[in-house]
This record gives structure tokens, C-alpha cells and sequence, in this order.
């Protein structure tokens, strides 16, 4: 199934022994309504840090349901807290898996660079007054495109032995003082964009050099990247498959201007 | 000052004893900041009522403050909650009057009729998931432009005795499932927005028809009208002067997306 979440309310994506987060409100709604009284489990295709938001969170479960995925949809959205909204409920073959599966997901962060406060977006944005240099950010978001070694920009604690990501896209947009960075790839690690996005301040206020970066991009140690950006700018944009199971009407009708 | 507010913070704009409204929290923490130590007194362009949001609401008050505009937004937002923004604050010649000066002023209001919940937008938006003829909802918005009695569209208490008003623009903007219907005048009677949406919706799904609206449109009761439609869809978008004496940067990055 697709679906969004406000990440204000959760612990994250991934169960927490008791406390509130998406998986653990996602299995107590479907284990409610498997016919059979089983527990269900779920497997998302991101797993979101604490406060993080999704626009486009991909889950797959296996339960016993004999009223059709329109009805499955209703029932569970009924159930589940309203921080969480679930767009579409489809059937797949076993052999789907969504994390497995996924060819690619995209990441968008927002920044609002104004002076002023904006009461209705304050969840949504990272509020970042420091003067960018727009040239500076944007060739930071070039050179880190392609296949490098990520392992800076990784929580100390969660850093694999081989950290070589590949970063598909990675752009800004602007609307005045307004920011919108879009980083698409096939997977990412513990904090990855919330890394580059720290680190692209440092690049676009002068307190980083983009050689710093190159050399950082073949290895490096945590401490040499930037801080981790604010949990409350970003969003689990998209998960992209082949084919895609859904229709996403919904979806895009939020995604296609939501905040720019 | 040009200024937004979430209405969901608020018993609306007006000052109602000590209920937290938006006049009260702007008059406190003026008052705080008047270096004469006198009471400032507020008037805004438009008073949104409990719920209702602005994304460009404009007020105007006299102040004893010695150092500068630019200084006096920042002090007065540092005051505030953190539910009103203040984009800007010039000042402006005695003649000015937030309301008596406005030319005209603009509402916008948000309706979802998608089948899933939005999490991050559902203080913005009126979920109505009734199927609607888009053209019977454009008809009626083409009807209602011009010189009109709007007395059927005003709380029945407020109703005034010379109900005619002009309505310069209205219109729908549509995204999928997402609507943004804009109503533009030089000013507007109590709920007078809210009874419009309240009244396509009926009409748009067959339970009123263009005729009953063409009678109405020269007078009629309250209870021939559609019912006030939630307050949490409305946004005071914006209050036009002649000159304006707003840059409007901030205004127009926030407003040139927001939503739909």
C-alpha cells in the first residue's frame, strides 16, 4: 500500500518496543482485521528517522481479507491514528517485496530561508536564516550525483563496511526564499540526506570547501561532513518499481505542489 | 503589517475578552513593546472568524517605536506565538487605513474530495468526499461574480440592512481530487465565503439548482442558502492597496504555492 505520515507524531518508521511509531500503528490496525486473528507484519520501503515525514511510504503485509483492497483501505485508515493516510491498497504477487523491489526512492527536504516565521508550514521546513551561496549549493548537489563512497554521511553507529551508494538526481528548487532538494537513489544510509543536507549549509555559507567534499566523497570519517539537518524538513518523497502497482491519482494530486 | 496566522490557534481575529484571539496576542505584544508604555490598539483588513487561516492578513496601528521598522518585525514576532507570522512591517502615513484603504480583498478555500486522509494538510483543507459536477460548480461561481443581494449568504445575526455586495472574481482551480475555488471583492458579509462553498456544494451535487441560486442572488432568507462550509478550508489571502506598501517577497513564495 501507498501512504503518508506526519513524522510529529511517531518514534519513526521502525517498531520501538511500546512506543509510538508508524510500524507498530500499521500491525495493530491490519492484525485487527486479518479474518484469521493473525498478527500481521509489515515492511516499509524506507525506514523513516524520528520525525521524518512521508508523502510516499511504500508497505507490503500478507493478510487474510476477503472484501477487496478498496474496502481493506477504508477499514484501515479507520483504524489508524490521523497522522497517518493511506492513499491506495493493492494486491501483488508474493514475489513483491517493498523494500527488495524498489528500484529507486526519492528524498525531499525543505528549507525556508526567509525571515519571517510561517505558522502553517513551521512542521514541513527546516527554518535556516545562515546567506547561501546559491552557485555553491548547487554544484555540491552535482558533484555528490554518481557512484561515491557515502560513509560520512552516515550516522557514526550505523556505518556499513562498504558505504558506496549511488545518487541517481540530486537538485534544488527555488521560490524566493524558499528551497526544495530533491536527492533520488537507490538506497541511502542512517541519515544520509539529512547529512548532505547539513553539509550543503556548510558548502553554500563558506564553511566548507566543495574540495573538501571531493575528497570526503572517496571516504572520510562522520566528523568530517556536516551537522544532520532537522528531522522536520524532510520527506520519504517516492518509490519508484517496475511496473508500479499503483495508480497514485491521489498521490500526485498531493506531491504535484505540495509546499513548491 | 502584512502578517499569516493558523486559525486553528485562535477564537478568531477580534477581540473577545480573554479568549486567545489574533487582535489580543498582536495588542499584547505590541503594547509590550511601545516605548511610551501606552496600549497599541490594532485594526485589521479582514475579520476572519473562529478557525478561518491567513496567509495575508494586513493590519495597521500607531506605535511609539524608535528603531526602525525591520527591527520592530522581528521584536514583535519574538513576542508573539508561534502560530502568527509576520512577513512585514513598514511604516505607512496616517491616511492609511487597513480597511477603509483596501481596494479589494481575496479568500481562497481548500477542499479534498479524495477518498484517503491527508495527514499534513488536513487543518487546510475541508475533506467533502461528495461526487461533484465541476461544471454545475463552475456555473454557479460565473453566477455569483458581479452586484448582487448576498443577504441569503450572511449569518443570519449580521445580516445588514443593505446586503448588496460585489463579487470581482471568483473561481476553481482544480488538481485531481484537490480544489482551490478564489473569491475576490471589495468586501464581504458575516461567513459570506463559507455559505458560498456551502451552497456549491449543494449545487454541485444536485441538491439545489442554478435557478434557486439566480433567485436568491436578488435577496432571500438565510435558510435558502447551503449551510457555512468548515472554517478550516478558509484563508484571508490577500488584502490589495493602491499603492501596496508590502515587497511581498516572503508573501509570494509562501502564497505562489501553497497547497495547490
Amino acid at each position: 500500500m501507498l501512504l503518508s505520515y506526519d513524522g510529529f507524531a511517531f518514534h519513526g518508521f521502525q517498531r520501538q518496543k511500546d512506543l509510538p511509531t508508524v510500524e507498530l500503528a500499521l500491525e495493530e490496525a491490519l492484525s485487527l482485521l486479518d479474518k484469521k486473528g493473525r498478527k500481521v507484519k509489515v515492511t516499509g520501503a524506507g525506514r523513516t528517522d524520528r520525525g521524518v515525514h512521508a508523502l510516499g511510504q511504500v508497505v507490503h503485509f500478507d493478510i487474510s481479507w476477503p472484501h477487496g483492497p478498496a474496502a481493506l483501505r477504508k477499514a484501515l485508515e479507520a483504524n489508524l491514528p490521523s497522522s497517518i493516510g493511506i492513499y491506495e491498497v493493492v494486491p501483488v504477487d508474493f514475489a513483491f517485496h517493498a523494500r527488495r523491489s524498489a528500484l529507486w526512492r526519492k528524498y525531499a527536504y525543505f528549507i525556508w530561508k526567509g525571515d519571517c516565521r510561517l505558522p502553517h508550514l513551521s512542521r514541513y521546513v527546516w527554518w535556516n536564516r545562515r546567506g547561501w551561496d546559491m552557485d555553491l549549493a548547487k554544484k555540491f548537489l552535482t558533484m555528490i550525483k554518481g557512484f561515491h563512497d557515502f560513509g560520512a554521511f552516515c550516522r557514526k553507529a550505523d556505518r556499513p563496511s562498504d558505504a558506496r551508494r549511488t545518487i541517481m538526481e540530486a537538485g534544488i528548487e527555488e521560490k524566493g526564499p524558499l528551497l526544495k532538494i530533491s536527492v533520488t537513489g537507490r538506497s541511502f544510509l542512517t541519515n544520509m540526506v539529512r547529512i548532505i543536507v547539513g553539509t550543503m549549509d556548510e558548502i553554500a555559507t563558506g564553511r566548507k570547501s566543495l574540495e573538501d567534499i571531493s575528497r570526503l566523497l572517496s571516504g572520510g570519517s562522520r566528523g568530517e561532513a556536516g551537522p544532520t539537518a532537522p528531522a522536520e524538513g524532510l520527506f520519504l518523497w517516492e518509490v519508484r518499481y517496475d511496473p508500479m502497482p499503483f495508480g497514485c491519482e491521489e498521490y500526485n494530486a498531493v506531491t504535484g505542489n505540495f509546499i513548491l
